[in-house]
């Protein structure tokens, strides 16, 4: 069901890789409720991905851009503003990797290349995504943007690994410049702490299954899916959300102040 | 504008004293937006306010409740299920008083009865709203509970005297009922913690204009209003936002997540 | 091993019950540290107690009273104070009790006389202890002042019924009375929320065995004990941690911090 | 005062610069408790700075690191545990530089050359100190390892920089390893969040005056000082505190927890 929620808005959504990527579905939302965006994801994962079906169905161009790169990052805010007609009005950051988490490395014994790395594409990649958009002055007032994190940033689930660091820095990006983009531009600057979800990037990390499942089980109505998650985004993006900002909004369910529940009890009374 | 976020939805608004009330903006919004509601206050409150207008406007009837009585509760709950044709899909509470602050009792002098009172009103009464509402199993699958606190209840405002108590308290039935309306009923339950509001209620309190000053320049984007609350609260009552529950959500301009803003280092730094 | 941290200091510590008790276990060690202080605890309690004992073991008298009177803890203060022979310089507030919980009633199915019942002797019951020291002006300059809590005040855990939002009071009173005991005689205000722990009080919540089986196993380093707890205390009313104050102290072997262990993930991925 | 509470422990002191640094005071203190251990710095900083008669009064040998290096680590914790005889009981991490600070570039202008600098210093060192630690099975059993942070990880401070971003990500380090460090060594890892203090460092940061002196003016205590920090340092590294791991510890004397003082109120209200 549409509301015409982002009707004349015009954005763009980072990280969409495949049917199951929470942006893809954000995009398909987005659309839906009357926003216009531009599309984006780096050279490498656009390989990889079915972008062009996403495009084709949303009616949107796609600009490759590394989302580490300045300079890729100043091309892709000048050409969406000219292409979409005007400021923008809402920026998605679905971005994460852990190099170590690819490469098995253990958290008590990372390579710190891979540790850089990381950061750069999962964290610092937020900030520079900002200052591209601020130095440009390409947000519309009263714009939103949004990043995705999870709730390893507050405490430790073991397989995260270095990727729980990256994201406690990416929520510090959002209030950090949050505070500026407010004062300055009256733009506002959330991250949506989203359950574990089934995306192609989540089940890459190890012991993905069981933590899903336990995570269902801890969460009064469940794992958020992706298909909610952009759900809930939509309002974000909205004119009914202008004066939250620099907040981290769990969206899970209520797993985040679940201290245990029922079923998890029982498998340890046993 | 409005979007029909709410169509089909039927409620209970607590707490629509006057037009200044963030209830009354609310039923204002949620008319709009197409649910429909039931009006209640206590008997007392009703008297002062002019909550037939708001009835009259938004083509509701008024059931009075003691938001305290049990037996009150019950009846509220029996007759807007019949009146509105069916299970609840919202309900707002909005209630809050401390006697010792009518009263001018400082929080080192508090006269305890006044505040068992308070409690009972401002805090208590929200387990008492969900408690009627889960026994008459009431709540439509998916339905959402929402009550507005302040940040009083996690950080020191010094005039805010036992209300901050008992706001930690309510948010704390939040999370508590939350969890088995969540489980049980996949009923979700939040809180709004609002910015300082300039109501018939929040003026009674020492200092305030002073405190809304102070709380407006801390606030990259200002202090919400009354109506930016009414908006968010109707995002909060949509299908967009099922999977968010136990969360006490702040609604502050920025506020809960600034630690000092340039305007007030300059003050201090003369 | 004792180090004299609290020579020359005077207290009154409230809720030794038995050698279980977390507070019989703090006298032990604030007498080995070298503190004087009177003990207290409800005329019922100290009936099924064994607190004559620990009276002479520690070379304390002990005063009855009902905390939740204000007239039992005026004479309280009053005659610690003389008794002792001085201002106080650490006071310990570990009273609990939920009569809901004790007959039974689900959280969904509270009786509201029991539910303020048990408010008032778990969680007013500090604030009456704080007033009639404030009152008195019977606090010493740097005095600390400690109440025992437990993470359900943040998260969801479904046995703890109604002592949830009974702690969530505690610690705000924690922080409200904090504010003006700090300011105005340069006094702090703690609370510790402190692992499950197997006193006869924590045994008599449902479910207790698993949940206390479960807690070891989320806690890094196992859950603490009531005698790491009693350690942790004469930190706290050492001169060596003056400025902390109006804290919610973890103390918890990790469990607050940690979002899964690496054995309850094996226990869902069977 | 002394109470011997550290006699007969050993371990690493980072950050020692001049007598005004935090880790300085602490290096007294823990000296006065019986605690022996190495002295460490960047060879840059120890060129500027006057450690060596820190080390004539402690007893102390300074061994210089750069603990971005991985290899000088590994030398440093060689060494030290010969030095010393024996496995560490104790770790101060008291490092931090933001290069964007220095060269005077805004939150909004960031050199990412400078940002991965001071993420590199202020944060990944924290990180690489840890791992040097845990390959070389360095810490004994309960031993426990802290770092110094600041609340601008939670709140936005807009002159505090991109150290914000860099203290989230340490404070996320210290939960991640404090896991790992935990359930395999039975060691703590905790972090200070400490008022702003007139160190050396600190004082490099805009508007640090006007800064203080308002933190001062919100804090009921007052800003704790760096002898007070190293006090509190002194009960972290102490066997009474065992069980606290994976926290951030507010010792700001109730700044952190106050929403607003009376004295900033009435600047406001003027």
């Amino acid at each position: 069901m549409a509301y015409n929620l982002l009707k004349g808005k015009r954005g763009i959504i980072f990280g969409a890789l495949d049917a199951n990527s929470i942006a893809w579905k954000t995009a398909e939302r987005v659309h839906e409720e009357g926003g216009t965006f531009v599309l984006t994801n780096a050279p490498i994962a656009m390989r990889m991905g079915q972008i062009k079906a996403l495009a084709e169905k949303t009616g949107s161009e796609i600009i490759p851009a590394d989302a580490t790169s300045e300079e890729d990052l100043a091309n892709l805010v000048a050409k969406s503003t000219e292409i979409l007609g005007g400021k923008l009005d809402f920026v998605l950051h679905s971005i994460g990797m852990s190099v170590n988490v690819r490469k098995g490395r253990s958290y008590m014994d990372e390579n710190y290349d891979f540790t850089a790395k990381g950061w750069d594409v999962s964290a610092l990649s937020f900030h520079k995504v900002m200052q591209s958009l601020y130095k440009a002055d390409a947000m519309a007032e009263w714009g939103s943007i949004v990043a995705l994190t999870y709730i390893a940033a507050q405490r430790s689930f073991p397989d995260y690994n270095d990727m729980a660091d990256n994201k406690a820095y990416l929520e510090s990006v959002a209030r950090s410049f949050g505070y500026f983009f407010g004062k300055n531009k009256m733009v506002r600057v959330n991250t949506i702490s989203q359950s574990p979800t089934a995306t192609t990037a989540g089940q890459g990390i190890k012991g993905f299954n069981g933590f899903i499942n336990y995570a269902d089980k801890m969460s009064p109505l469940g794992n958020a899916t992706a298909d909610d998650c952009a759900d809930y985004t939509v309002t974000l993006f909205s004119d009914l959300t202008k004066k939250v900002t620099m907040q981290n909004l769990f969206h899970d369910g209520g797993f985040s102040n679940t201290g245990v529940s029922q079923e998890v009890i029982e498998e340890f009374s046993k």
